[in-house]
């Protein structure tokens, strides 16, 4: 029952990373998508996974890819696609491959080698690796992984290197991941999704009644603004099924001084684009700019983070922007703007979960790892190896959003550098007061960690060396 | 006794970023200077304050500059120059400023915010922003804060928002900080630094009589290699000067399958420049280019990262490269070649002392912390800032390189990401045996770190937010 | 009736900037619109131009705008759009200014000089400046300088240096300019556009019964193929209604050995993107890329000009492009790839009719420079001027396509520069042999072309110069 | 006689590409080495040619080297250098190879092919091509014909593709273009180059009297300044040598309202350097910068060309600008600022005399083209050739500076794109009034020039064509 309950208390805590007072906060901005408007993960992840892998049979894929259904424990955030390959890679912020899979197949050492000599990928060539940032990522990132898996063990096409043949057909893994990317754009773009989201908004949304408490409660002591990438009908059905499980209708406008919708981040957090007024009646935008003091209510399109801060009259550094996404919302905010930021991290109440319940295999990792260095043996044995991947499989095939055994993950880096804060849910802010001090853990220097040990293990290496 | 036998223990440590185990490690690479060839600190910078003090009064600089002598405890490394303002800054990894100084005045809160509204450089504006990341600058760094204390004390001119004004004479910060640089130039072009070295070498240069063995050590399990970006007559002299305390003279070329001179890196580390071999006898160049097999002691000139390997017949990931510049030689060889990275700190003898002797401060800035994170009071309490400035003091006026407080610099934080290691001196090696595995001690983010306490603290806020 | 005959002789001929042999093309490539898709001209425009007013009008814009109907003799292809100012611009190959226009209000020397002092743009600014360089734009450069018109006359709105003011809501230049490119934008991705072509085919649509002729003729001793920004449905339409003036359906695939649609030019010349065949029963694209040899009448998507090259079996300098774009069609292919080029220049029937009307107005203007050169007045009296503006009107209100008096626009350097050989259209082609030898006439330099008058031109400079 | 006196007339003219009014001209600005300071051709490439020749063996180049004498009669300017094939080439603006040469032989048809299949190259591949822009690489393009000549012939050395072997030792194109670049900068850096020049001042320098007599009439009439790349006391060296035939020293300051030494030209036309004042008496830099009113006579270093208009209180288009460097002083100072344009070409004189004397051959040239459109061969007959290298060889083994044939170099396109004025010496502007209309020669585009033939031809190609 404790744990239990210590692990739901985690689940509502908000983390820090860089320490941050409340009370200097004059301006909350918000993403709209898995920010304010949540889904039911893995319902919702799985209708978009059928969605695009019915739309790849429509476009020519062959029937059998059918057959595949959505598994919540393979893919998580942050994976990136080598296209040229059709590989998935888990790395660290310096591109060094952490977990590597080919379809479902998880390649070892050797396999790994054979691709990546150095076991390092330069992820700064755009043009071959793609990051699945994103939670919505997730569809793609399992249906591409099923791709593979079909054609590699489909006795029909041969295996090549960077692809697979059949006949005169080469079905390139570059050309299938863009197949992939298309039938996404396509399914949201012909509405497809969102259609299949209204006819069941119990099963795929999350209502939940803290959130207006919450906006409510930070418009008493701050300014509140949401900006969005998505349109504004996108933006009306979601706040809308959001924030009203049956009952009258609110006024969710009056939540926010300022609504913006296709913010073109990361664009809007460097020049932007024109800032229009959108008639909230037709949803079309007004011709113009409007150019008098800000109107309650009032929803723009376009613009950038220069204009939001004009209007709102406040200054980088006294805006909280809350976001999902670790390089549109947190990185572009932070890098360009100095703004604060807290990223929401839905995926942290499992994290935290499984942390919990697994806490002492990492104790025990850690054990073994001084056992080890006093040890010098040439490789990590084996024992290090199943704990690894005995810790890896608690969170699922491939591990951890954040670590693999005791490294971390490029996710894991970026969160750490760019987010102020973060948490499961921007709800959890609702559980400290608004003049709230949040203190960053102090993180100590690995000399500045291990000084207390020196002793002991300076007398052993020094008898070794002899 | 006790402290001081730690502390000189972890002095001789090699501290671990990321776990490496050196028994894979089939080439060890060098930097020169600050890395092989050392210097003794602060007589070494003293002495090069005065050459570039005495230059810039033989450009026209007032004599009264003459009465400055160097002080050691004012400057670290890895400060910002910002040549708009003259100002000194030193930054976290975000561009947030820690601590801002004019001339040798620290800047208050509201001093600060005049000059930079939101607390944070853009530091990708390398125009205007110069960061001094090499022992060397440290003499310009200290240089420059005299010339910005000189002219705003001087009653001949009135002070600018961006420079200095006497008569039709406009002293702009820009203007003073390039001709500081150019000082700097002047004196290691025209081997007037060199000059004065040789002269008096007992004072200025390190001999450690370990250095021989160690490279001779690591010769018997790897290849060796140096490449620096200094010519050939430097390396000659360097090399000579580190390695011979006296006595006949050893062929300190046999300690190198392969030594690199005008390396030009960070561009070696990219495309790189013609591969020339130098004339050991004359120091010139060879013309052509050498195609034949590695020749042991040959010198080359130019060249590139890729070349290295080539020569060698080792791949990026066999290679740990020992350098002392985070940019130049640390971040460019991760980065581009995925090489492992060992970093050479020499300040670090210092901070670790002052760590052992200041932790208490520490310990009570986290107790602190906790207290406050309870009270959440508006702003930190002058006893925070009392301790942290404290704590910094001890470092000296600008506080450690590594921290300002509970917070890490920019420098930290580069070093955190792109050294593999780190050591105050890379002899360290020494008291490890090859095939030692360095373990890197794991890190945990804030949800894991605070799992243990969630309950308690979890409970303060809950009654505390109703 | 001799003037009329020369004229249409003109007009059917192929103009040579660098000298090509016909016989040495290996293969002859097509752009689609404007250059096998044949629209007339002014009734096309004028439907554009309807459709993107009325667009403006439903998506707000004042109803007074349906008044405005379109006026061929305003505006000419290579326009530049000042979106800061709101200015169409008339420029030279080295950004001066050679025509202003504010709607329709054509500015005064002082007047230009206002908004550009030096009468010179950088058109590298291209955030700013937005060049209208096909015929596709000329409905939009009149839309555009209709709002100017509109807003600088209509009381309600006060005019500002960057748009116009009414109450709180700014009409900018930049946004009004972006709101004409989306309304243009919509009526292509609609269909509106293309649906209204097809109901009035024979007002539209110019079917030459010499297309075909030409392609049969050029297939008999050449590789022939279609490489066209549209997608395969356009492509099928455009062909189909091009091809065929009624009677039995012809197979006009089998004009060409490849036929690729969507190549996203000039992306097209550079790095290109995934080659896919089109399924051209159902116009979607197959899966995968097909790798077998070329099959007749096979489409693509996608692609890249190497790509081209390779199924083709030829290389960049047995390639004559044909297209009607400057920048996408025939700047990109010459200077990536060294394809030999031709420009279609529809305007060049009615450039050619003026010029052979009007050439005595020329040669007055080349007597007046003369005679000017001998009198070197301050400037240029109002005679030259009379005779330039008299000799632009003949065109247009913005003169030539091509020249401003003795001037030479942006377009006609790019032209001359570009493309080896042009004309008002490719079927001009058939008109000549293919084995002929274009010969460009000599361009003599201007010391070549006076040396015949110098002795008496340097006689009376030394005169006048004692 | 009377050719004879054609010619020199011609030579003492300025030609015009755009008109442009000397009264408008309220500022003259100009360059230094090759437009104010005149060196006598070809004794001065000559002694270049023999201090890097020297410079070469001395650094281990063989000593046959030495017998190579340079030969005015081979090179021209604008040569690019293929670094990697180690070619010298010719060629026009899109990049067509009009003359490829490998050493002094001249490479045909096949042998070019084999080089460049295409026969064009992407001249903005910088790190492969470089092009040799200004007078002084007269002498090292001369070297490197040399080297190549040399190392081909050599029976020592093989030849590969990218250079030449020797044992273990490849002599690379591109290292040893790398050698010749760098023998160069070093007889200019170490003063070599200067002081023989000084030795023997008569025989390679050109004092002009009318050069004073030309800078005193701008100055009655308008601003004069002086913007050289090269730093004060080279300035001062051939300031006074090109102004002083021998008696008293005139003040040859006061010539100009500005001079400005240190401009890194092309970077000057952009974001400049810090501008400092220079002490004329001991050559060094002040500290700061002046902010007072521009005092006569007073030179600067560094700064920008904003800065200068600043200074001189005019605009861009007010200025015109004089020098002889296509890309550094006239391409980037006409682009950027808008400036009027002066080139200066020394050249032209020998061009224009060839001219003269060959016309007739280019007469024929035309006439044989006119018949050969109408025959339309497969390709141009050996008698057109014959023609064309009969014209070449007039000017020197590589043609002339600005044609081949009937086609243009790249630099003849550059010239006329970029220069308003061009000439041999700006001293030639002393036999124009300062208020002198210059008259640009109108431009016909092949279809205005063609339309009078158009009847005749046209009746000929339809019959052919039937």
């Amino acid at each position: 029952i404790m744990t239990v309950m210590i692990t739901s208390a985690a689940s509502t805590q908000v983390f820090v990373n860089r320490s941050l007072t409340l009370e200097n906060i004059r301006c909350y901005g918000f993403d709209m998508d898995y920010t304010l408007a949540l889904y039911k993960s893995p319902d919702y992840e799985s209708l978009g996974f059928e969605l695009i892998r019915d739309r790849m049979v429509s476009i020519g894929y062959p029937h059998e890819l059918l057959r595949y259904t959505y598994d919540p424990s393979f893919a998580t955030r942050g994976l990136v696609v080598d296209t040229k390959y059709g590989n998935l890679l888990k790395v660290d912020s310096n591109g060094n491959i952490l977990v590597c899979s080919h379809g479902f197949r998880f390649l070892k050492g050797e396999d790994v080698h054979n691709y990546y000599p150095n076991k390092f990928i330069q992820r700064g060539d755009t043009e071959r690796f793609y990051i699945l940032n994103t939670l919505f990522n997730l569809s793609e990132t399992y249906l591409y992984a099923c791709l593979v898996d079909f054609f590699t063990r489909c006795t029909r096409y041969s295996n090549l290197i960077n692809g697979f043949q059949h006949g005169d057909l080469l079905m390139s893994f570059r050309s299938m991941f863009q197949d992939v990317r298309d039938a996404m754009d396509f399914i949201h773009d012909t509405g497809i999704l969102k259609e299949r989201t209204i006819k069941n908004l119990e099963k795929y949304v999350i209502r939940d009644p803290k959130l207006p408490v919450l906006l409510r409660r930070i418009k008493e002591v701050a300014k509140v603004f949401l900006a969005t990438n998505s349109d504004y009908m996108s933006y009306k059905f979601h706040i809308s099924s959001s924030f009203q499980p049956g009952g009258a209708k609110p006024s969710w406008h009056s939540f926010f001084d300022l609504v913006v919708v296709d913010t073109r981040k990361p664009l809007f957090f460097a020049e932007g684009t024109v800032l229009r007024q959108v008639d909230t009646n037709t949803g079309k935008l007004r011709i113009g700019t409007y150019t008098g003091d800000l109107q309650h209510g009032t929803v723009y399109s376009g613009g950038s983070s220069d204009i939001v801060c004009d209007l709102l009259d406040v200054k980088g550094k006294d805006v909280l922007y809350v976001g999902d996404h670790i390089f549109g919302d947190i990185l572009k905010s932070k890098k360009r703007q100095g703004w604060k930021t807290f990223l929401v991290v839905p995926e942290l109440s499992k994290e935290l979960h499984v942390w919990e319940e697994k806490k002492n295999l990492f104790e025990e990792l850690k054990r073994l790892d001084v056992f080890l260095a006093e040890l010098y043996t040439k490789s990590p044995p084996a024992g290090l190896q199943v704990l690894t991947y005995r810790m890896d499989m608690s969170y699922g095939q491939m591990g951890s959003l954040l670590r693999s055994g005791a490294r971390q993950t490029l996710f894991a880096s970026q969160l750490m550098r760019y987010a102020d804060l973060y948490s499961s849910t921007c709800i959890n802010l609702l559980h400290y007061p608004f003049n709230y001090l949040f203190m960053a853990p102090p993180v100590l220097m690995p000399h500045e960690a291990t000084t207390d040990l020196t002793v002991t293990q300076n007398d052993v290496k020094t008898n070794k060396t002899e």
